[in-house]
């Protein structure tokens, strides 16, 4: 076991009537430095888990207990030093960054694939493949299946159990191709008989596999626990099990170091929800998971109140259509906490205006968000002959984001410190500037302009070393060392960007 | 003579004193149809001119008198019908649409040369024959002098006589290159001596002449009377010299019927002119101009109060450096005048942002502006080995921008009725419809996004005929007859329209 590692016990235990629902069992750890008491969760066959993730280094004893056992099972491990990559989970640094919980900064550089792991397993190998070489460090994703343009197949698998209902008839399944396209022609009515206090544990054994995997490739996984493209009336569960359904998330998931929370994916659209209930879900994770991961909500058309205590960051979608990330700045001193653009549109073809803008656009996008102190995400929407697309069902990469967006991150870990923070500039520039060194380093972001000079207005009290970094050419090219008023040459080219760091 | 031509009468008269101040001459021009009584104006050797612009056909009788002549002078002329391209001077249709005299719809396709009329000779023949092949149906330019980055010689005459003062030394006229770009060295103080209460006739001549080679080839002259860019003392004249010059404006450019009056360009950024002297201004030329020229003034941060009677239009710089002509029906809404944007940026490679963007962000803004309704203007800031920049100096076009507005202009001339308005879309998309046939005549603009498809909803009871438009390749590509939801297949790039008729 390692510090920040996941530790899981499994026990045999009662298996009659609905041990979902009729029996509990918990954990409790402890170590030198910490006592924390976890929910497990029943896992099918009589099988319970208790999952423990230790904070420190050291040795842990811990016991199992609950009307789920006959008798408590007790055990000890020693919690060692991380090994390389293992940062802990991110947690909220100095009020609106994000660092790692061993003081690593977390520069979130997210990707999005809604229903990935609701695709078939050969697709999700090639969608864990594909992130392993890919710049990004969080995945947005959906546990419940997603009913949408492209995405009109069933699930591999359903998150509930089909106990008491009719049973669903095979040949329905495959209802229609993903080939309809909006405008939706309707869909025939089924009765799918679910039990929503059954979980089907097949369904979350799949999430446990995908979210260590994206643990091992040191990924965050955002899980959007509740979203609006439905078809399976999932929407409508009481609100009794709903809350089940969430502390059974927790309890299973919490003691992932790189699990992310979001409440919803456009809360707002759902409109079997009220405001009543997100608060009430915000609070039960907040209540239930020890390890207080991120927690967030995430909008459509209007933004959460991300001033409620229990939000950590703010999980923006772009409400503008021409100015998304360029708000970032605003959003950070309204309510001093990290904002994470999870959509800003995505690179793509579609019809949809959120799915088809360039690669040059999105990058730009990224660029401004983190000069601006905030974090952004990256999906991908281009038509293809299988309708297998990134944005929801992973697979391949086949625009041109993702490796100047791996570029940029690269420029984002050279920043000295805690992270960047927007800087006063001139009315045509985004400037970034270390927080932790405003004066020593600073990268002037241009955007669409071309300019082919720049009149740079550096301070008379000491040298600075000037570089040209084109953004979209991934190239960064020494331009002398200054002080003061200084004309810098450039390309004429859009989306470049001058860094000056003090000698 | 023709309808909406200039007449023009010059009269000998007293020179003695100071001719421009202590004489007086008025025209009175009768018709059936109108009377009207204007101001003449002394231009030089004895000499005073009368100048009016007929608005109607027929025979008109005229009386000219007053202080400066010994007896009143008499003559008649008939007004015949205008001659191909003369459609008279444009005025405000239908609240906030442009139209000329004659009922044609006026789309004004702008474009900037500040300097342009105090460049040398050559250059200014250059300007005119550039404009002639141009789609630009306005020019926005400067009565004063131009001192400013790229701008820094003497204009070729002062708009003043230099009466009383020291005199200018020849040696100090060229003061420095125009390649002291910004920061700005300090200037040496020179005292120019001018005489407020004297305009330079010489100065003025030629801009006589080149409004009317402008009138010739259609174009909107759109006279700039004061700006900031100031190194001869212009803006620190008295409140009585500069309503004389205001006066003797009018009296001299009002009967050429393409003069549109611009109070000032960037008019809060004049330290020394208060609220109530723009108030002053633009009624006095309200007052003096009998003609009602559009007349408008143009800011740099603080828009003027466009619900001011005597304000025509809105002459709106952008004031957000990425939203601009995005806002044009914003403005229309508030203020029920006409939207002419005068300062979108300018295709360049300067440093500063409002000359270096390119030509297809230009061309997109002008796209966003006349589909919601308003106007939009041009200008062109590419650094030059001869410093020559269109934007100031006028001289040759260098950008791609023009071909692309020409084509938008010609699409904006096949509008049925009176014009554009912006009509109900999808977020992603800017819609424009015909004001007097809003569901038979539609485009949609998808500006930055790339589909390789669009879902397009038609009414149902009808028959649309579909184009295709390629507002950078200038292509329109038919797409067939449709009604209701319908699938149009793009090629995928940025910078598409869609155009429906009804059949």
């Amino acid at each position: 076991m390692e510090r920040w590692g996941m530790f899981e016990a499994a026990v045999n235990g009662k298996k009659d009537g609905n041990p979902f629902l009729d029996y509990a069992i918990t954990g409790t750890f402890a170590s030198e430095h910490e006592t924390v008491k976890v929910d497990g969760f029943y896992d099918g066959e009589g099988v319970y888990r208790v999952r423990f993730m230790p904070s420190y280094e050291g040795k842990y004893t811990y016991t199992i207990a609950g009307s789920a056992v006959e008798a408590p099972v007790m055990g000890e491990f020693e919690a060692v030093a991380p090994t390389a990559g293992n940062h802990g989970p991110v947690r909220v640094a100095g009020e609106t960054l994000l660092a790692y919980a061993d003081g690593t900064p977390h520069y979130s550089v997210g990707t999005t694939c809604y229903a990935w792991v609701n695709q078939s397993m050969d697709l999700q190998a090639q969608t864990l493949d594909t992130l392993s070489k890919s710049p990004f460090n969080k995945i947005r994703f959906c546990i419940f299946p997603k009913f949408y343009e492209f995405n009109r197949r069933e699930p591999i698998t359903y998150p509930f159990e089909r106990g008491s209902g009719e049973g669903l008839d095979p040949a329905l399944v495959e209802i229609q191709a993903n080939r309809a396209y909006w405008p939706l022609e309707p869909v025939p009515e089924m009765d799918y008989g679910f039990d929503y206090t059954r979980p089907n544990v097949e369904h979350f054994r799949r999430f446990d596999l995908r979210i260590r995997q994206l643990m091992e490739l040191g990924i965050e996984a955002d899980i959007i626990l509740m979203h609006p493209y439905d078809r399976w009336g999932m929407n409508e569960m009481s609100a009794a099990a709903c809350d089940a359904y969430l502390k059974y998330m927790v309890a299973r998931y919490g003691a992932f170091r790189n699990v992310w929370w979001s409440l919803a994916n456009e809360y707002d659209i759902i409109p079997t929800k009220t405001a009543e209930d997100w608060e009430r879900y915000g609070q039960l994770i907040a209540q239930n998971d020890p390890y207080h991961h991120l927690c967030s909500v995430h909008n459509c058309i209007t933004y959460y109140d991300f001033s409620r205590p229990w939000v950590t960051h703010q999980s923006l979608q772009r409400t503008d259509f021409y100015k998304t990330t360029e708000y970032t700045d605003e959003f950070i001193e309204k309510y001093h906490k990290p904002a994470v653009w999870d959509e800003i549109c995505y690179e793509g073809d579609i019809s949809l205006g959120w799915g088809n803008i360039t690669a040059q656009e999105l990058v730009r996008r990224f660029w401004e968000a983190f000069l601006r102190g905030g974090h952004a995400g990256h999906g991908e929407t281009y038509l293809s002959e299988d309708d297998i697309l990134w944005w929801s069902h992973g697979g391949a990469l086949k625009g041109e984001s993702a490796p100047r967006i791996a570029f940029l991150k690269r420029i984002l870990e050279q920043t000295p410190g805690r992270g960047l923070r927007k800087a006063e500039g001139i009315f045509d520039e985004v400037v970034g500037c270390a927080v932790d060194a405003p004066e020593d380093y600073r990268i002037h972001y241009l955007g669409i302009c071309q300019p082919k000079y720049r009149m740079l207005i550096l301070p008379e009290d000491g040298d600075y070393e000037v570089e040209i970094i084109d953004t979209w050419n991934m190239t960064i090219t020494p331009a002398g060392v200054h002080r003061g008023a200084t004309r810098i040459e450039l390309p004429g080219n859009q989306y470049m960007a001058i860094r000056a760091r003090r000698v």
